[in-house]
């Protein structure tokens, strides 16, 4: 059987934990979106203090760091370290036809484990706790990955 | 036909769309490093103010941000949270075999549209402006992977 | 033969290649979290200096930014902007069946680069020789990339 075809259910279980955490990282170009416009701050860009239809009463002050904005930005850039990485190592992990149930149990793991992370950042709970899941991610992460070298390495 | 053939052409255009979008990330690495060589500063690290081939006349200042090289580098940040995603994104929603019409305006409108954008955010054109050509692509990229998710629990 | 079995020599070659990058980008997540706990410090959200079983003694001197942290958090940016986009140039380059040795000496020669240019940062070698470095990865990046957009093109 193709092993790419969503018929094989290993690489469907992939497909909607990869499209999962898409949406997930888009959702948080989206939050730091709303966010801006809720506090009419937190940009980055001189000339996002321009009088415009979105922006109808510029202030310096615009451009200063906002916390409520900067929490989004940290969650989007600890995704942008950790999602791109599972997604190539989940595929790879996929074509070394690993059984159902230890695919399940790692990529689906691996989302929930992040979904978790976001949760634990988005409401500032401590760090150990956000720690913590993070930790459980990466394992996985680093368990797929190795798991595929040494399938490529044995051939 | 093998679905990740180029001679299946819904194949080839994401193939074209994904090297153009990795040429296009690649390219702000040489320009942030073109610029930083302009302005001669901008740096980032302690040692780049060492005296070398490169840097014969150091000086402090040059680790101060300089605002020519951030443009680039939030450029680079922009397109390190969208392309990387778009990339998967693109390759499995292919390998769910829409028509080559539709992919041919998905891939190629996303495209098109982070082109714009990084026309318009190089050029400083209004925040507005701005935002509405990465909506355009961000919109592409959730309606690529949302389909492709629907299309892995329909199995 | 399957161009994505381990089976396929090119495809393995690509594997190896590509796990060692991932395992080598999320080392860098674990050496922050390494010299944070070395140096007590170099945090960056607020909740950071809550106490907790891990951070017995909180400090807001810990959320400034700590010159052994920033370092790393310095290379692993580096990696998040180029190994995402290594990883999908070298698996679509391997899908256009390219010549055993030329995988291997870009392949291969991509990872040695990549490695080397962390040591040369994490030793605080001179901007010169880990630009050096850097150079050697980028253009096999854009080799592979501009070979694979030709051949796409080609069909």
């Amino acid at each position: 059987m193709d092993k790419l075809s969503l018929q094989n259910p290993v690489f469907a279980t992939y497909v909607v934990a990869a499209t999962i955490m898409i949406l997930k990282a888009v959702s948080m170009s989206w939050l730091t979106v709303l966010r801006m416009m809720q506090v009419k701050g937190g940009f980055r860009s001189p000339e996002d203090i321009k009088k415009t239809r979105l922006n109808p009463d510029p202030n310096p002050k615009q451009l200063e760091p906002n916390e409520r904005v900067e929490r989004i930005r940290r969650i989007q850039l600890n995704d942008i370290e950790n999602l791109p990485f599972f997604l190539i190592a989940g595929l790879l992990f996929v074509l070394t036809e690993p059984s159902l149930l230890l695919a399940r149990w790692l990529l689906y793991g691996y989302v929930v484990s992040r979904l978790l992370h976001f949760t634990a950042n988005f409401t500032a709970r401590t760090h150990d706790t956000r720690a913590t899941l993070w930790t459980v991610g990466s394992l996985i992460l680093i368990f797929m990955t190795g798991r595929t070298l040494v399938a490529a390495l044995g051939y």
